[in-house]
């Protein structure tokens, strides 16, 4: 774009991470719908937030609902719905804040976006693999039910493939593993 | 959308206020390209640093060249780019930053849809008023020149127009006033 021109600004991100007392980061969750991934998020920013670090969890309610609102489900909008969700991950990282991204991102390619564009740095990929069944068994939401009934298209693991990581920083067993353990092991891999 | 339910996190937006020390709120720049929004936004970044305020700066250059890149200068998508940069703002203002967004913003309509986004009470609205003769005297980034020439189309002032704001919280004489009294104002309206 022609007319844009970088304008330099005096507080740069480093400043501000000095001033939060440690580095802005992205946990990026991956896993079905019902594997655990808000729960676990949950549990992830009140440990963080005891210990006095700027946190924000980006998930479907605030995205979804809000600048992503003209997205829907289809493999594009969910490519564009990750793409953004990226963007303002790394917006959020030079403000100097720990990132939580809890969506199901169930393709390779989107997250490996997401990856590049916030920086693999500050890229922390969490893989809360919970069988399918298990996820279907909780279905808290509903949704499979509703995906098995054919009133919802595009529902990961029933129409819509799930893509499993194969280099998750950190990879939780949804299915045995509890929350303190799991916090346990990501603030491990944040070096906290 | 019926597939998305409202997901409770133990961590609120008061919470995080709590630990910064204050109120996230959103300083909200419109004014001609050369006005001097970016220079004041700046200043006013400074400031709130210093004082150990949690700030991020919201423009052209992280906005345009990452989450918006698909967005050219047509009034559709000018619209849609000040959506986005309200949205993005929330998010962070929840995340208890104070956040400052420097973008020409011409349209009374998109500006009123920020405010909305945003919540008025949140929203500082900044109307950096110079005159057009003196943006385009000073045209630091050689954009009116261009426009003048007929290789940049959809150029505030020029072949598009500005809707000046009837009701800032701030409005600033960027042919007068200089910098350092620019961000004195704009801290009274923050109450800091």
């Amino acid at each position: 774009m022609d007319n844009l021109h970088h304008q330099t600004f005096c507080v740069t991100r480093r400043d501000r991470e000095k001033l939060a007392g440690h580095a802005g980061k992205v946990v990026w969750f991956t896993g079905l719908s019902g594997a655990g991934k808000s729960t676990i998020a949950n549990a992830l920013e009140v440990a963080l937030h005891a210990q006095g670090k700027r946190t924000y969890i980006l998930d479907g309610d605030n995205i979804r609902l809000g600048i992503n609102r003209d997205l829907g489900f289809s493999h594009e909008d969910r490519a564009e719905n990750i793409r953004r969700v990226a963007e303002v991950a790394k917006l959020m990282v030079d403000a100097g804040v720990i990132v939580i991204t809890a969506f199901i991102s169930p393709f390779r390619q989107d997250r490996q976006l997401a990856r590049e564009v916030i920086g693999a740095a500050d890229f922390i990929k969490v893989y809360v693999n919970t069988p399918l069944a298990e996820c279907e068994a909780r279905d808290p939401k509903g949704l499979y039910k509703k995906a098995r009934s054919g009133q919802l298209a595009h529902m990961t693991g029933i129409d819509s493939p799930y893509e499993a990581p194969q280099a998750a920083d950190v990879v939780i067993d949804g299915h045995e593993c509890k929350s303190a353990q799991a916090v346990a092991l990501i603030l491990a891999a944040l070096g906290i």
